[in-house]
């Protein structure tokens, strides 16, 4: 690796941006989105509010609510093309992520001559039905057409049952969402900037963004650590399981995070909405099994790593919540993707209006001055 | 705007990646890909031999080079999902970069357990015939099915037009991919390293970076440069017409370069190519009026705006010698992906050698302790 000073790997301490749309301060845990403290926004704040404050700057009225929802709502309806491609998708087997990104791409064929804000309301209107429709599509069950009387949040529950959730669910969902909705500069989000940088469009964007949450470096990976409140299966369990697997030196999915280094704001507020919706809805005795599995785990944490103080992390709220709302494991992903798209398409105006190309450069390392030699003579 | 000193905009000046794919010195005006000067790489190789130079950080010998363009021009044909997908986008009448966009999301649905190498080659195969099929369709004329025994540039030219083009076009072709196969951290190189980065895939990092190309600020627009010869139409009105631009501040298209301060390198090795295949194959009478236009241009760019060396650009050479070869002016930028993605791959597969997640940081400047008020209250 070179010495170079202004070689900066990872980008790690280098400001690309600046934003009104979230702060992230890790040292404490501390999230802020659009100057709402987390907590105050999330558990309160229908979706379409979250975008509407991410997109605009502020709250909207009552009225200016109703046509921005309406609106939204009526572009439900895929695109035949969309259709047709989460079909063929379908037929390769191809994993939700992946076929997500595709019919991402496609979501402005029929708004292409459209506003960026038609583009907005289009594309956060269309990932829902996407992910519903390729779900059933791949498990061989009837496609269910979406409602417009809906909520986003509540037809998204309809499109993958075919029954109309409860509130607590719905609100669980809703919560979950405008917790994820904006994070800094996480890497989809910089990657959507660095491609609506170039003043390319939002579509495209978008698209780029997808195929960075989906690697699992991204953080974008909940199942597991639900994985592991069933592998336990019985509070009496948890203790040996996890000590055996820290003995083993494995790590513990659901704990600790890259950048926060107390308490994962987000963990709190889904800790709370998931033990709402469970009492209200849900399977409790889940709901205590995994709340002894975390006291469990922060405990032998704290005993095995002596002060790296890891905490529950966003993660492992996030795979019990959703999993009581009633989604599967696969689509926890493009669920994330179902409310970070609000933040993305916000950082992307916001980079419109900022405008300026992102390039950074890079350190050649290689060789120099190497002479052609035919290939008959190779 | 902030006055933190590690907040870098555009994030002009930081080095994010070491790489040895290639070499931009902008004061030098010497541009190296993968150890060779260009100008002794681009005129020389196949672009088979360059993409296996960027993938393999060495020029494959005869039996190996073989196997790679079998083994590349075995995944030609497109998959049934990915043409349905052209048909549907041509009826909505998107442009070529948004087709071909959305045809690279799906490039690897039919492999996609296979290792990332056969992922490198399907999507190398498959952006030329995506992009010959889509243009075919959006002008309503016949699809013509690729030839396994052409060259990729070969193909791609029969593709479009039916007919094998001659040997002289086909050199004019590679030399031009093979001068725009990579040039270091540019936008669309970096998106595709951000999106690899999280440890998502190939296809995702394509296709973002495809997204990123297509914008005006990244360079990709090579249309305009060759506009202004077509427009002045004879030698002896070149001056006037210039001039008179240039009285009226408006900017030539096709000179100056943000990175290259002295003469752009590929502008060089482009016109070369061009000299030669229009003097083998082409209308001169078009390429001694590009000429004139050429150094009218740096003489009265010289004279109105002395000390700005201000040198001929990759864009205009580059419009020239795709217009001689035969191609319509929407399919140049993605015939520029088709060069591109050589490099594309080349990033993504260091990127993964040297697996680090990129992240930058934001700095928050909106308000903070915004509090919550209800609907009804607003």
């Amino acid at each position: 690796m070179s010495d170079d000073p202004t070689f900066k790997p990872g980008l790690e301490g280098v400001v690309a941006a600046e934003t009104e749309l979230s702060s992230v301060d890790g040292q404490k845990g501390e999230l802020i989105i659009a100057g709402f403290p987390l907590e105050e926004l999330a558990a309160n704040a229908r979706f379409e509010e979250v975008c509407y404050l991410l997109w605009h700057g502020e709250l909207p009225d009552q009225p200016t609510l109703k046509t921005f929802r309406t609106t939204m709502a009526s572009y439900r309806e895929l695109p035949a093309a969309t259709f047709s491609l989460l079909a063929e998708a379908a037929k390769h087997g191809a994993s939700p992520m992946d076929a997500l990104r595709m019919a991402t791409g496609t979501f402005d064929l029929d708004v292409a001559g459209e506003s960026d804000m038609v583009k907005a309301k289009a594309i956060t209107a269309r990932v829902p039905p996407a992910i519903a429709t390729y779900w059933r599509l791949l498990n061989d069950r009837e496609v269910i057409p979406p409602r417009h009387d809906l909520s986003r949040s509540s037809n998204y529950l309809y499109m993958l049952t075919g029954e109309v959730p409860g509130p607590e669910t719905v609100r669980g969902l809703e919560t979950y969402l405008n917790t994820v909705s904006d994070h800094g500069l996480n890497a989809s989000t910089f990657a959507a900037r660095v491609i609506i940088a170039t003043e390319s469009d939002m579509v495209s964007a978008v698209t780029g963004a997808i195929g960075a949450l989906k690697g699992p470096l991204h953080g974008g990976a909940p199942g597991p650590a639900l994985d592991m409140v069933f592998e336990i299966g019985s509070a009496d369990r948890a203790e040996t399981f996890i000590r055996e697997k820290l003995d083993r030196g494995e790590r513990l999915m659901g704990f600790g995070h890259r950048v926060y280094k107390v308490r994962d704001p987000r963990a709190d507020v889904l800790a709370r909405a998931a033990e709402r919706m469970y009492r209200a809805e849900g399977d409790m005795a889940l709901y205590e099994l995994a709340k002894h599995v975390e006291a469990t785990a922060i405990r032998l944490l704290d005993e095995c790593k002596p002060g790296r103080n890891l905490r529950t992390n966003v993660e492992f709220y996030t795979a019990l919540l959703l999993h009581g709302i009633g989604l599967d494991t696969p689509i926890f992903t493009p669920t994330f993707a179902m409310g970070r798209v609000a933040g993305w398409i916000g950082h992307c105006f916001e980079q419109q209006r900022n405008g300026r190309l992102i390039r950074p450069e890079s350190a050649y390392i290689g060789q120099k001055g190497r002479q052609w030699v035919p290939i008959e003579q190779r």
